[in-house]
């Protein structure tokens, strides 16, 4: 691929997670170089050593932009966890610190706005931000199931409500997911994440607080609208299939080509030894 | 009040907390004779002695209009908490069990419908249902502050957020509370209840996963679109408070008239010792 060669190399901001590793191998299998910056406090555990790698603090958007420079990356991708860092473990450097001023007034608004922020910061000094999706496509969940079990007509009914719901609450910068049983949303995601909110799921059925059967119910996940999807994607992997098991769940619904799957071998796996059905949607409509 | 007299005696069925007995000596002080039904499972602990009462299982519904009938009362209420009975407290009657399809097919559409589908046998049966604060105003929040804290300017903001949020998600029969702070929706009630979202932020405080600080953050709460006020009403007491406390944040909003207080005078002292400002708004808009 010539066109990726003039592109020059990719640079990778790393969380947590697989994901980070699988978009580095799916780039560079491609031919194009990669230079990844793993963040401390997020994607320690990772065998970054194998491409060329810095690491960096949050805060240190000075020290990331001499190396990406230096290695001539213009492009650039975040992907990976990144819980909200605490105070201490942001480590700003000096351009970092010129940009403290406008990331808290970003953080007020939200995660979005706080992503987003700090990805004008990086445009305005001539970096381009892309998303994980576009330089490596296959990290999405495609059309269709990708195990064996379906999703029955109870549970179409309850995703084509959860999907109403998001759809609902999109304008308010909360959370993408919802978990529905039988037309009855059980839980919203907000600040506590998804496998939060299926441990609580999992808390209400142990108390006996849900009335849908063990085995029914949904977790749909859906883009916010507008929703810029190079700082922050619905994704699922394997962990959210244990999480489904846990809260007695049928399975699990995402937007087709908006959503990231992490390890989708493990994924498949897991999903088909506990019979959960993993559906992609066409674009928010009920396949 | 001769008025009252001529309606007969009034029927409460009660459920848990203190609401039932404060409303059973406003309307007997009232001059009303009241007939309290204290639900196994969910009144124990009141001290019911004080007034005619017949204790039900929830599925007791022949029970109930026997006695009913017998003390000459048509209208009847419903108040206190009821957490969803497991299948084994319910111990059906007769009528119970005549009544268990349509109530099963209620469930399905979440609480507002079991309840509603509750309320229409007995109106077919010829009783009258009320609203507690149809006959004891007294337990509504009304508009402005209760205790001597204040909401700032910064807590108005989230109050707004907080209703829009709440009347966005309405059509959905889901939660009526949500927790925002710095203008950022950071728990939203579902199945879990009002004090189990906000120990669900307090655990987020304390891992570090909510930015606002210390002392912000609103609770609001607002009754669903076409919610029956009748069986299920927006409610706060001292336990309230006390989860704010807990969660860290500023004050409690809710919709002044739509809203139950249990033992004000409890809440009033816990929110004045706090510094927890507690709040009725006007119809859906900040005061």
């Amino acid at each position: 691929m010539p066109a990726a060669r003039q592109e020059g190399p990719l640079a990778i901001i790393c969380g947590g997670g697989s994901l980070p590793l699988a978009v580095a191998e799916f780039v560079a299998g491609r031919g194009r170089p990669v230079v990844l910056f793993p963040i401390y406090g997020a994607a320690e555990g990772g065998s970054f050593e194998r491409f060329t790698h810095h690491w960096v603090y949050v805060g240190q958007i000075g020290k990331f932009q001499r190396h990406a420079r230096a290695a001539g990356c213009r492009d650039v991708v975040f992907i990976g966890a990144l819980v909200r860092p605490s105070i201490w473990q942001v480590h700003p450097d000096f351009k970092g610190l010129t940009c403290v001023a406008r990331t808290l007034a970003g953080m007020r608004g939200g995660d979005n706005h706080l992503l987003s922020t700090m990805g004008r910061i990086l445009e305005q000094d001539g970096f381009r931000l892309l998303g994980a999706h576009e330089v490596a496509p296959e990290i999405l969940v495609p059309q269709g199931t990708l195990a064996r079990a379906q999703p029955t007509e109870r549970d179409q009914g309850d995703i084509a409500l959860g999907l109403d719901y998001l759809h609902a609450a999109s304008p308010f910068d909360v959370g993408q997911a919802v978990v529905v049983a039988g037309r009855h949303v059980l839980a919203v995601e907000a600040a506590e994440g998804t496998d939060g909110m299926l441990d609580r799921v999992a808390a209400l059925r142990a108390s006996g607080r849900i009335r849908a059967p063990l085995g029914s119910g949904v977790l749909v996940k859906a883009p916010k609208r507008g929703q810029d999807l190079r700082f922050d994607m619905p994704s699922i992997g394997p962990r959210t299939v244990e999480g489904i098991v846990r809260a007695g769940l049928a399975g699990i619904a995402v937007v087709a080509g908006s959503t990231i799957v992490a390890e989708p071998e493990r994924l498949v796996q897991a999903a088909d030894r506990a019979k959960i059905f993993v559906i992609g949607i066409a674009d928010g409509k009920v396949a």
